[in-house]
């Protein structure tokens, strides 16, 4: 049986595909409308969200939610990144960085499963980084090409294949030990 | 028995009780921690907010979710307002909006009300205005300092007394539609 991961978001089902393929794992998209629920940590908001895409599902799947993190913008856009990526863009987000000299920012992911009857198992990831002056690159997606990973070179996320996004990045790390623990579970039945 | 309004903030609820009085309504605070959803109408927000609130009290209550929704930001900080009132402040939506000549904005409220066993009932006003290229302004909250409604003179909301902003406001007529609602229902048990 496949695994489902809930989401609108074929970037993110992309990168996930990779790496699910990694494991022998087949994974389906599904766009489920489960409730987010407004809060500061992504914990608060995949959480809830795995379980009620896990009800309307009635199957077991897993969601996640990522954020990026500004320190000079006092955690903005955080929480709230999918909706200010889609009114501000990475345009907005330079503007308000203009003439700021603490670049200091990262990005969180938060995997959230759940199966039918039981509790939403949660992994998450960060990766630190800085905001870049210009927007670079054309692969990935959202803020992408405004954020270069510190363990990376000088290029941003939107510079590097899926593959090599997926070694450094939040998201990828989040769901590489979703993976693991998935992979070794089902070894056991 | 008071008439419950469900909000953590001091501000709202100084608005509020300033018009109850006027119907001879006796207001309470409560900050009970109600869930808000992601959302990008207030609507969405506040209904399901107020049957929480109402569930968690156990007593009839309003809730009261506002925005500024700013036409050249496509909407921004809309339903986020207080999160983006928090990291970016004023300062940040006027950073945002410099060499914009498109000022216009508007607020917008909507007030639930629900009753145990009842649906949430809402009542929704707007404000239009624009906004301003400096914080103007002590009372009041928020971005208050950056907006000037059109329907005024030249001055904020933070230039007004809470009176005159309860006049021309998006809460304060969404709040004012509510207690007219409660006092008719009232008048006739």
């Amino acid at each position: 049986m496949a695994l489902i991961f809930s989401t609108g978001n074929r970037h993110k089902f992309k990168e996930a595909s990779e790496l699910a393929a990694r494991h022998g794992i087949e994974l389906e998209q599904r766009g489920v409308p489960y409730t987010e629920i407004q809060a500061d940590e992504l914990e608060k908001i995949s959480s809830p969200g795995a379980l009620h895409a896990c009800i309307m599902l009635g199957s077991p799947c897993f969601v996640e939610d990522a954020g990026l993190f500004v320190r000079a913008l006092r955690g903005f856009p955080g929480p709230y990144s999918k909706y200010v990526f889609h009114t501000l863009g990475n345009e907005g987000m330079l503007k308000l960085m203009r003439n700021e000299s603490d670049r200091a920012a990262e990005f969180r992911s938060v995997v959230a499963y759940c199966r039918p009857g039981g509790k939403p198992r949660l992994f998450s990831e960060k990766v630190e980084g800085v905001i870049t002056f210009e927007a670079r690159g054309k692969s990935g997606f959202g803020f992408d090409p405004i954020f270069i990973p510190s363990k990376g070179d000088d290029r941003t996320f939107a510079e590097m294949s899926t593959s090599e996004k997926n070694g450094i990045s939040h998201r990828g790390r989040a769901v590489e030990k979703l993976f693991k623990w998935y992979t070794k579970k089902r070894a056991k039945r």
